[in-house]
């Protein structure tokens, strides 16, 4: 029995999922989106992420964790931001002594549907029917659920993502 | 009497300066270059990077700090990388309470040279002249000296860059 947190870094909000998987076997435990106030300068959202990240980290400790890769976008200064709090999110998952593993987006789209074309709806769609009873707390709980979806088929399989 | 710590983040050498400020007099306090192994997993290179800023933090207790601004330029995903150790880096100022000014480079040129369109080598000359018996480490902790120079005249003229 594994347990993998699956995490959707943003600036203003990260998802972040947890399941658990045995063999191919999977089944869900939590999920929910962690908040920045915008208000705030950015090293004080980032340190506030830090600490809500550490308490989730604390309270559930997942054995593995995942993460989408990121590209830079037609949108670069939301990609930087975004950047910022990814490596606050890989740098907590490390202190808390789990390696992380990293999918690019279509991979996630591909193991969690079929295929790397899909678009949100049918990934978020899909993440509720892999994990019956789940009800995602908004997009990026759903997305972090289908990376650590992702995760789980990949150490099943035996290749993970690891980098 | 301030403290003042100039940042330059980077994945694999994270440039630090440190001046002290009485009013309009500015003088070396220390300098020098944190690295991380790019043998490593990213997660753990920045893990080890929040280690090494968090004794720096420590040792000096700075009032201050300062960064460059960044932007996505003609290497996006040398940019991304940047951003991940940028964000580990204002997060570990956040947490050991200090304010963090964020200057645009050509902000910084114009603060130590006198014109924005320096280039890094007058940069690099004037940091010299401007903190008598300074010795940076390397370029980064010469940039890193730069920023904190800016900080400085901006501290002295009262409007930082805080944000």
């Amino acid at each position: 029995m594994t347990l993998i947190l699956g995490l959707d870094p943003g600036l203003g909000t990260t998802g972040w999922g947890l399941i658990r998987a045995e063999g191919n076997r999977l089944s869900h435990v939590a999920n929910g989106q962690l908040k920045t106030d915008a208000s705030e300068p950015l090293p004080r959202r980032l340190s506030h992420l830090a600490s809500q990240l550490e308490a989730l980290l604390a309270d559930h400790a997942p054995a593995a964790a995942a993460v989408e890769e990121v590209f830079v976008n037609k949108n670069p200064q939301s990609t930087l931001k975004l950047s910022h709090a990814r490596g606050v999110a890989l740098m907590c998952a490390a202190r808390a002594g789990i390696d992380v593993g990293e999918y690019a987006p279509t991979l996630v789209k591909k193991a969690v549907v079929g295929t790397g074309g899909a678009d949100k709806s049918q990934v978020h769609a899909m993440v509720q029917r892999l994990l019956p009873g789940c009800k995602p707390a908004g997009p990026d709980a759903a997305d972090a659920l289908a990376v650590a979806i992702t995760h789980a088929h990949h150490l099943a399989s035996g290749h993970c993502g690891l980098r």
